[in-house]
């Protein structure tokens, strides 16, 4: 018997849904309503789109066979009919109608449904600040604003830009001003990090610097305050506490929210936040209604807990669990492990799971094993640097997340995803040491970069290994006085520590190569706490255990190295 | 108490185990001994040693930190004693004495043990074959024989050469000779297709036509039966049934065996072709000796049966897992998955688990999904097309498989290592529908490719897709005698279509596009069995849904479509 079928949302998730409930029931009758003109885009690609890497905003909204998904697509090719510019009041859950409004002509009516999903997806949240709404402050919310912001900039209207906030999207707008139109671009960041919640400090400095050297003026722990205009209302500058930068153009990423009232005012369960809540089924508490994509709650696999996770991968994911649900089919999503991955100049970062930071607030016995392996093969040309971070519980030795951040290319992929996959199923350290990953040299290690790093955080579990935090050894370098009985030993090439010996002085930093320490490990004092420097962490840590065997408990290792180091960039480096 | 732990061998578990075990019991004396001068080195980066994109051998036994692994790196650095050139005679269990032989003045002595560690690795096949002992007939087995192989060709020895095998090593050695230092050079595989039970054979030939393109000849079907010299002994060509190649330089890399020679005399457990048994915890039948690398025999997790996979990868985990079992403590390796990735020229092509014949062999009831996806979001700039196949069991859903063949980047290796530890786990396709795969347009689609191998893997096992395999169809397109009441119906883009109409008449090729199927469905005969054709699969699919809906259930879809048939190149093709 054929159903009828309302999905409120066109972006991915309902899209997504349409399709696929049209192929498991092709009698049924399945509407689409979206207030939008445009719908079924990748929202993602908006960043790309400006950039110019994309070249036309219709390529985001086309199929891989270069058909635009409008009206008549859907029509046409997938037998879904769309509303568009038809805007969902109301949910009349007892008599099963939604009542909508075409924004052309205004008129109001109400449509029919068996069952109803909502792909309501989410809204950018603006900033209750002074100059919010002047001419030229724009969100990255949908394509339209995508389409006006590439325009000023192609007609030269935009020689100066400020970035309020440094999610992903506030850092790829960022990029995309800076690096293809050479806009003078300037991000602020409320938070004392970029990325936050998502990385922990480390990684969001090393990120910060890099994009410093691209020319983007980072600003951190400095929200803006006010939005000045001009006699006409037009943007000019944007202040924070601290300072006043010059603007024509500003880009509004502080962050969405699910765009859930419709849910609400019809009575369904929605979490404190404003995330729907639904079953693994996708279904709201009115099991004749579902909801998927951005303006749902979604269970995090590692703390459990109800979050939100903006995500179009997902998005497209929940739509056809709900699909399979709605036609009569049995399908789950059991939650998310919140990965992240975004290019930023010629780096890449990514994240998977939760951050220290996070798993400490989480009470996780959480540690981390944070090292510096090649991308490939050592010996390969061109290799690069990887910092990765393994946040795990010491009491469980489950692993709650990783963080990677190197060369711009998809090595970090391949390492995340497969993270993903293991946190997802509660894997614990062994599950990563024994990770399975491809092996040739143009492409990894033979003890690849995910094994190396299960390899440590095992040690840290045995206590074979004791480390000292980077922020700890930072604060150090900055104040002596701060430790006063610790003393550095470097242990990289004797041309390396030098420098450093001839800027600190020989109380504060002792050189003695790795391959001499068991020739001349009497010139090591035992008086002193010890910090072991090396390049990635991996020799201080054989350093560390042949010290111990030899009775001279008394060190730590730098985790990361001088791999670490450099990315952050302290001023004493030079 | 201080143990003596003997460990033979010294390429990759060995030197891995050794230092480990140091540094777990730092007391110990632990002594690796080795035939060869040379140790500790890269052996899987000896094409690109030849090749020239590794400019020095010594950089394949480098630490990352460039210092060269010799016996006196190990002795200062690791506080591990290596005796090179000393031969391993024969094992006595009962005293625990190993019997050597020192290579430079033929003296024999022993050497006693507490626990002994083997890891002998593999030695090359080399084929019985006359003239396979000619000058100018190498293995690629060991650096020395590296060496030599380079120096002929820095020398201008080398103008043509043939490659004898075409699985992994022969493949990246016909790359080598060919692409940087342009020498003439053919391949020959006994076997019908190249990666013989690596990969399915329309990944073969998608990987042979790119050799091609690339001026390597490559023969399968075709074994090397002589290899013919001048009156000097040096070769001058090789022989197979069909032809006479001319070589200056022939590259033997026709397999290689466990070398476990030593562990057979002394009475140890080995499998009839040759690997050691061990346990999870790398124990032999002689719980005092260990074994590790590629002298052993490793447990299948797909088959669960006892497989030969010698790859530094594995070595080095195994190595690590000995160690950590011969220290005291527990660790266990519970076998592989097969992980296989390479680069060939500007392709990459890689697979986890086990194919669809050996599938089907295995007597699985085998099915597979192919598909033909973008390596990141399509539209993106540079994105590429991956060929992708899933194979599975119809019966338990379980993931048997996975083999991909794209642009050398390192998008596969995201997609193969993610697919490898959900195999290694026993992954069913819902696992692989619900992968987690962080997004980002320049690094995935909103639905990765893994996701959608398994969409398709789901759809076919609930039968809303039916198929015909690439081998069938490109049999019919050779003859359509073969398959009298077959039509093709090609809904791409008119103009693609209409070439083949213009080829193959209409009562063989039926041209309606994708998105007016719906409105001209009536042109379609309901009497033929229609072959639904696009670039990918995806619509094809569509249509076959749609199809069925209205009764006509006579359709096949060819799964990855045109992106398929492109990178195979039947002659029709033009």
């Amino acid at each position: 018997m054929s159903k009828k079928i309302l999905i409120v949302g066109g972006v991915a998730a309902g899209p997504k849904a349409a399709c696929r409930l049209k192929r498991l029931q092709p009698s049924w009758d399945i509407t689409v309503v979206d207030q939008d003109s445009l719908i079924s885009y990748g929202g993602c690609g908006i960043p790309y789109y400006v950039s110019g890497d994309v070249a036309d905003e219709s390529a985001l909204r086309s199929t891989s066979f270069h058909m635009v998904r409008d009206e008549a697509f859907f029509a046409d090719a997938k037998g879904v009919k769309v509303l568009t510019r038809t805007k969902a009041l109301a949910i009349d859950r007892k008599a099963k109608k939604l009542k909508v409004e075409n924004l052309e002509n205004n008129a109001q009516y109400e449509l029919d449904y068996d069952k109803l999903l909502l792909t309501t997806g989410s809204k950018p949240f603006v900033l209750p600040i002074p100059g919010a709404d002047l001419d030229g402050v724009f969100t990255v919310s949908d394509l339209h604003k995508a389409i006006e912001i590439k325009k000023r900039i192609a007609q030269g209207q935009v020689s100066k830009a400020v970035v309020i906030g440094g999610g992903a999207i506030g850092l790829e707008m960022a990029e995309a001003l800076t690096d293809l139109w050479g806009i003078e671009t300037a991000l602020v960041e409320f938070m004392p990090q970029l990325l936050p919640r998502i990385v922990d400090a480390e990684f969001a400095v090393m990120l910060k610097k890099h994009l410093q050297e691209k020319n983007v003026a980072v600003y951190t722990s400095e929200g803006a305050s006010e939005i000045v205009g001009n006699s006409e209302g037009k943007v000019i500058a944007v202040k924070t506490p601290q300072r006043t930068l010059e603007a024509d153009l500003v880009i509004m990423a502080a962050g969405v929210r699910p765009r859930s009232e419709l849910a609400k005012e019809a009575g369904l369960v929605v979490e404190p936040w404003g995330g729907i809540t639904v079953n693994s089924r996708m279904q709201t508490s009115d099991p004749n209604i579902y909801a998927a994509g951005d303006c749902i709650a979604t269970r995090h696999l590692v703390t459990g807990k109800q979050t939100f996770a903006p995500l179009g991968s997902l998005a497209n994911r929940e739509g056809r669990v709900a699909a399979d649900n709605m036609a009569g089919g049995f399908s789950r999503f059991d939650g998310a492990v919140g990965s992240f991955i975004m290019k930023a100049f010629e780096r890449c970062i990514a994240a998977t799971g939760i951050s220290y930071e996070t798993a400490l607030a989480e009470g996780f016995d959480a540690e981390y094993s944070l090292t510096a392996p090649a991308d490939r093969a050592h010996f390969f040309p061109n290799t690069a640097a990887v910092i990765l971070q393994m946040v795990f519980d010491r009491r469980s030795r489950r692993v709650l997340g990783v963080q990677a951040f190197g060369a711009m290319n998809d090595s970090i992929s391949a390492r995340i995803d497969t993270a993903a996959v293991l946190i997802s199923k509660g894997a614990v350290i062994e599950d990563f040491s024994m990770a399975e990953m491809a092996y040739a040299p143009p492409f990894s290690s033979a003890i690849d970069s995910l094994n190396a790093a299960a390899f440590v955080a095992d040690n840290l579990c045995a206590g074979l290994l004791r480390k000292v935090n980077m922020t700890r050894f930072l604060a150090w370098m900055e104040d002596f006085s701060k430790e006063p009985d610790w003393l550095a030993l470097d242990i990289r090439h004797p041309k390396d520590a030098a420098v450093m010996v001839d800027k600190f002085g020989a109380h504060k930093w002792l050189a003695v190569p790795y391959a001499e320490i068991r020739q001349r490990h009497e010139e090591i004092p035992a008086d002193k706490t010890l910090i072991i420097l090396c390049d990635a962490g991996t020799r201080s840590y054989e350093v560390q255990v042949f010290l111990d065997h030899l009775g001279k408990r008394n060190s730590l290792v730098l985790s990361g190295g001088f791999n670490v180091i450099r990315r952050i960039g302290p001023d004493w480096l030079g």
